[in-house]
């Protein structure tokens, strides 16, 4: 069989322009023949819209029945942007981020729907080089103190399971995060009002990182949670530049230390 | 400008096999023109072919000093699968697990190295479905406790910067682990040798991800690292099923709870 010029430039769903691949058009332009760039995978930051953040809040409940709170945050990121942009949104293998499920894999870790979070900050504002990546990591840190210092869930979806009472974590890990909340509510970690509000948590913090993310993309964002006083005169002695030094991070120190139920003692100073 | 045929076909890199786009070659099916369904991104898991773990260890810690812990564990093991496997890593952007930086973005929770190696063990292991998920989350539970309970770094570079002492972390996170080894090591927490030590710890981690995941290739991959008789005393009256049910999680207590320097008290039992 033959095909003429015309043929293959029609197959192809070029408009005839006469100058070959430099006439291709913009649908065209990621999976076109001989269009090595244009299929290749771009650096981050991938392009961002604005977001509604009550409708994000909505898929990240859904999503979190699908695929858990980690994948529940990033996929109520990355599905409307999908949507609107398209390319390379269509390449994203967003099932890997239910990895962050429970703390990572059930471990209890860090909360997924933060992991969640900070990888669909990252992707939208990060990238390998200082400024990006500094820019990227002053959001996700501002969403991750607002996490620990604020009472949670905050955003109740419009056909919940059960009703669900707030608690305070002091801190970004699943296992303190989970453990407050039964100690406030009275369920059990495993019980599926547990779960109903680890879905409600997971649409709060979708939401949250949609309002972040859309003041970045405003200029508009500033960080609005800082650390605690208290976390702030622990590292003036374990910080950066300070006579231990033997720590790091940005985390309230007290989801973990001196806690009153232990009756932690501080080391004498 | 006018295109024959022939520099049509050439362009498009076809061998001239007369049948059109039905006779695009192996490479060309990802990225042609029509391919709608080729261009999509697969399900997980991707497919994987067994790794060189000490390559993949050299790789991981020359990828810590490039995108640092996370970043470093996951792209050693990605490359080399984009390298021989092709589609769909080429579309993987691995900038993202920059994010998991220093516990991710610098907030010293979850240690990146094994946030790192959490995803690219989904990545070629795990889904959506129950199925492969618990499989993935088998070997990811694994490797953190391998992590928590053995003296690391456990791989020296063959071109490293200084040289670098072992220890336990009892923990999977970052701050507890980078404040361990600054305790056996008297070096500071923003020292050079403190960053080398996750140098060695990130390609200590990537080459433990790769023989487990080699091992899982085989069909031969066990879980050899229970949880501590101690932590599993802890979880008889808090974990699932239990009086109190109060936690969850896989993880060593100890890392965090009743630590010899903070004289710590149990409740009343």
């Amino acid at each position: 069989m033959g095909l003429s010029r015309r043929d293959l430039m029609k197959k192809a769903g070029m408009a005839a322009m006469g100058t070959g691949f430099a006439g291709l058009t913009l649908s065209m332009a990621n999976s076109a023949i001989g269009a090595g760039e244009q299929t290749k995978i771009p650096d981050l930051p991938w392009p961002y819209k604005k977001l509604d953040p009550a409708a994000v809040a909505e898929a990240a409940y859904a999503g979190f029945y699908k695929g858990a709170c980690s994948y529940g945050v990033f996929e109520s990121i990355v599905a409307p942007l999908r949507k609107e942009i398209g390319f390379p949104y269509t390449m994203m293998p967003s099932t890997l981020l239910v990895v962050g499920q429970g703390g990572v894999a059930d471990v209890a870790s860090l909360c997924g729907s933060l992991n969640g979070a900070a990888s669909a900050i990252f992707l939208v504002t990060g990238g390998m080089d200082k400024k990006p990546r500094e820019a990227a990591y002053a959001i996700i840190q501002d969403v991750f103190l607002w996490y620990e210092q604020t009472a949670l869930p905050d955003y109740r979806p419009k056909n919940p399971k059960y009703e669900i009472i707030k608690s305070v974590s002091g801190s970004n890990l699943c296992h303190v995060s989970v453990s407050k909340w039964c100690k406030a509510s009275k369920f059990k970690s495993f019980s599926k009002e547990r779960s109903e509000r680890c879905g409600w948590l997971t649409a709060s913090v979708a939401k949250h990182t949609a309002e972040a993310l859309n003041k970045y993309a405003d200029g508009a964002f500033k960080m609005a949670y800082p650390l605690s006083a208290a976390a702030q005169a622990c590292r003036s002695c374990h910080d950066k530049g300070s006579t231990l030094e033997n720590t790091r991070g940005m985390s309230d120190c007290g989801g973990c230390h001196f806690t009153p139920s232990m009756k932690q003692v501080h080391p004498k100073m």
